[in-house]
C-alpha cells in the first residue's frame, strides 16, 4: 500500500493531507471519465484512505435545524434582476435542475411576491369570513386548529411560468423558464368545512380571498371552487408555512395558478359575483392577437419539461448510459402518461414515470437510454388524465398569438451538444 | 374607527405600534378563549388594524435558501444530554409534536451518529462493490447517477425507539419518547441493478454495508432484502442527502431498522454469511428474560403514537372541539385502520386516516371529538395490512420481559388534564 506509506511521511496537517487524497484520487478518476460504462474496476486503495474516515465528525445538535451540505451551495432559488422593478414585487425560481423526486424541499420553494413578506405574528393573526353569510366571524390560528384538517401534495405553478418563452427561447436554463413551480404536502382546513360554519346565504357564487401583505392581494375563487378542494393550510410538507410562502396561513387552490393562492390570509368575503381585482383583469389574463383577452383562465394546463440534462446541468460524460429525467404536471387530474423525444419531436418514446401518482401534483419522469454521443434536440411531451396533451409551441402561437404572458405550457426543447452542453432552443 | 383613530395619534415607531395593536387584540382575543366554539364574531376592526399590511416586506431573495419563520424558533431536534457519553455517538430527536402530515422537513429528520457526521467531499466519494461477484466495481457518485433511479417514501426508524419506556413512563414529550422516527422521499439507484452489475456468484446469499463515518458503522443485510427493496439514495425530499443523514449517498431499507440503513456507505461486500458486526450481537439485540437475546430482528414493528395533544404541545382550550392527531407506521407495509381511546383503552373508536397510504411510510391520523373537558387517557392503537395489532406493554413485557431496549412498539398512554396539560403515563 504505497499511498498508505506516502501518507504517513507527509506533515501531519489535515489540510496537507486532504489536498493529498484529492490529487491521487482525481487521477484515478480519470479511469472513469473516458469510459462508456458507469464505473470503473474496484482499487481498494480508493475506498479506504478517505480523511473523514479517520477523525470523529461533528456531534448530534451541532444544527437543532438542519441545512445542506457545504457542497451544495450551489443549490439555490435565483431571481432575474432585470425581469422586475423591485425585490418586493418580483420572482425568484426553484432551482428544478438539481432536484429529484417530486418534493420540493421547503427552503427552494420559489417566491412571488406583490409587497415583500408579511411579517405576521402569529398570535396577532386573524382570519375573517364576511359578506353574503349567515354569522360574520373570525379566527385565530389556534381556532383554525381546532378543526377537522386534512392532507394533500399539490403543485403551485404560477400563471407567468415560462412566459418568457412565448417569443422564443430567451433563459437559458430551466430553473428560469420553468421554475415558477413547486410541490409540497399541504395540511389544512378544507374551506367548505369554514364557509359552513359561517353559513352561506343562498346568492353566495363568489368568493374574494384577500391577503394581508403590504399590497392587499385579492382575487375572486367561484363557490364551486371553494367548496370542492381548496384549503386554508398552514403546514407545508409536515413544518408550519415559510414566512414567504404566507405565514401562517395561506389558501390552497388546487391546479388553479398560484396567484389565486392567496399568502398571509386575512379575510375571505362571501358574494355574489367575482370582484374584477387589478390580479384578474390588467394582469392574469390573456390578450390574444384580435385585441380581446382570456379572462379567468384559471386551472393550469398539462405540462411537463427536461430537468436533466438542460442548460444548468450538462453531461459530463461524452457516451454510454444516460438518464433523462424530468418533471410533468396537469391541473386537472394525475399526468397518465410521458413521452420523450431525442430528434426534436419528429419521434416519441414513452418515459417511465415513477413515485406516486397524486391528484394535481408534481410527477417524476425519467428515459433510460445509451447516448451514442451525437448531438440531440431533447423534448418531453406530457399527456394527463383528462386526455389533454401538451401542445408545440406552433400550436399555442396559432390558437393565441404571440402576446400572451400567461399559460405557456408548451413543449420546451433542449440541445445537447457532443460535448454536453445543453442550450434552449426552438425547433419549427 | 375609534382604534384606527388613535393609532394615528400614537408617535410613529413601528414598535410602538406594534404594541398597541398587541393589547388591543389580546383583550378582544380574550372573547374567544372562554368559548367552546372555534371563532368568534367578527369584528372588522381586529382584521384590519395590521402593522404588516402597512409596510412592504423582504423582497425576494432575501434567503435564497429559505428558512423558517423566527416564530418557530422552538420548532428544532433536541437531544438529551445524559442519554449518551459523547455527543458524536449520540441521538437527537424529530419534534414530532410540532409536526403535520407525513414528510418530516428535512432540517427536522433526527440524527444517530457513531463517529459524528462524516464531512465527504463529494468528487472524492467512493463506493466499492467486492466479495463474491464476477467483478469487483467502484463507483463515482456521477457514476451512481447514470442508473435508473427510483423514488420512494420510507419512514426511518431506529430501533431504540421508545426504548427508554420499556420499564416504565419516563420521558415526557412525544419528541423523546417517539422521536427517532423520520419519513421522506428517497431518490436513488436500486441496490439489485448495482449489484447485478458487479454479478453475484452462486452463493452470494448476505451483503455487508459498510460506512464511511469514523466508526465505520457496518451490518449484514440478508441478499432476499438487498435484491428486493433497497437503494443507494442520493436525494431526499427533492434535494441532496443531508450531512448528518449520510451525504452523498446512503443506503435505503424500507421498514428495516434504523441502524441497517448505512450512512457515507462507502463498501458493499458480498458474502455467504453474515458477518456478526458488533451492531448484530453486542448492540441491536433484544435480551429476553431467560439470558438469550433475539438478533436480527429487523422488521419495525406495527406502531403508533398521538403527536397531539401531548406533553410538549398541551390544549389551550378548556372545552369543545378538539381535534386529535397522530403517526402510525409499520415495516411490514400499509396501516389498515388507527383506533384512539379516551379512557386508557377500555373503549376504542376508528381514528380518520387522511393523506397518501404508502408501503413502509408514516401515516397521519386524527380524531375530531367534542371534549367535555373532564381527564382523559388517550390511546391510539394500529393495525398494519398484514394484521398486526399493536400491543399492549402488559402484552409486550409478557413476551419479552424487562431488559429490552428495542423494538418497542407498544400502545403508549398520555394522561390529559382539566388543565389541557398532558402527562406521560402508563395504565394496567
Amino acid at each position: 500500500m504505497s499511498r498508505r506509506n506516502k501518507q504517513s511521511s507527509e506533515t501531519d496537517s489535515a489540510a496537507t493531507r486532504r489536498q493529498f487524497l484529492k490529487s491521487s484520487i482525481a487521477a484515478s478518476g480519470a479511469l472513469v471519465a473516458g469510459s462508456s460504462i458507469a464505473h470503473a474496476k474496484a482499487d481498494p486503495a480508493i475506498a479506504y484512505v478517505q480523511d473523514w474516515t479517520r477523525y470523529l465528525g461533528d456531534g448530534v445538535n451541532a444544527a437543532p435545524y438542519g441545512k445542506p451540505s457545504e457542497y451544495e451551495k450551489q443549490v439555490v432559488r435565483r431571481n432575474v434582476e432585470w425581469l422586475t422593478a423591485s425585490a418586493e414585487s418580483s420572482v425568484n425560481f426553484t432551482p428544478l435542475h438539481e432536484l429529484d423526486g417530486i418534493i420540493t424541499p421547503n427552503g427552494l420553494c420559489f417566491e412571488r411576491h406583490h409587497g415583500g413578506v408579511a411579517e405576521v405574528e402569529p398570535d396577532l393573526y386573524r382570519l375573517m369570513i364576511n359578506g353574503l353569510v349567515e354569522e360574520p366571524l373570525v379566527f385565530t390560528i389556534d381556532d383554525l386548529k381546532r378543526f377537522p384538517r386534512k392532507n394533500q401534495i399539490n403543485f403551485l405553478e404560477c400563471a407567468a411560468n415560462s412566459g418568457m418563452e412565448w417569443r422564443g427561447a430567451q433563459l437559458n436554463g430551466c430553473q428560469y423558464t420553468h421554475g415558477m413551480v413547486h410541490n409540497v404536502m399541504y395540511t389544512g382546513v378544507p374551506l367548505k368545512i369554514l364557509l359552513d360554519q359561517a353559513g352561506l346565504k343562498t346568492n353566495a357564487k363568489w368568493v374574494m380571498a384577500e391577503g394581508g401583505d403590504a399590497s392587499g392581494m385579492n382575487r375572486s375563487i367561484p363557490m364551486f371552487k371553494a367548496l370542492d378542494d381548496c384549503m386554508i393550510a398552514f403546514k407545508m410538507t409536515g413544518e408550519a408555512l415559510r414566512p414567504e410562502q404566507g405565514y401562517p396561513a395561506r389558501l390552497v387552490v388546487p391546479g388553479w395558478e398560484g396567484n389565486m393562492w392567496v399568502k398571509w390570509i386575512r379575510r375571505l368575503e362571501v358574494g355574489d359575483e367575482p370582484w374584477h381585482a387589478r390580479e384578474e383583469t390588467s394582469k392574469y389574463t390573456d390578450l390574444l392577437e384580435n385585441g380581446k383577452a382570456r379572462r379567468f383562465t384559471w386551472e393550469m394546463d398539462c405540462k411537463s419539461v427536461i430537468t436533466n440534462p438542460s442548460p444548468q446541468a450538462p453531461l459530463k460524460h461524452k457516451s454510454g448510459q444516460t438518464v433523462i429525467t424530468g418533471l410533468a404536471w396537469s391541473g386537472r387530474g394525475t399526468i397518465k402518461r410521458v413521452d420523450v423525444s431525442l430528434d426534436g419531436g419528429r419521434n416519441w418514446i414513452p418515459a417511465r414515470l415513477d413515485g406516486p401518482s397524486l391528484d394535481k401534483s408534481l410527477h417524476r419522469f425519467y428515459y433510460d437510454f445509451d447516448w451514442n454521443g451525437e448531438p440531440l434536440l431533447l423534448q418531453s411531451r406530457a399527456v394527463d388524465s383528462t386526455g389533454q396533451i401538451q401542445p408545440t409551441k406552433t400550436e399555442l402561437r396559432n390558437a393565441r398569438g404571440y402576446n400572451s404572458i400567461y399559460h405557456n405550457n408548451a413543449i420546451q426543447t433542449w440541445h445537447l451538444k457532443k460535448t454536453g452542453e445543453v442550450e434552449n432552443v426552438e425547433v419549427s
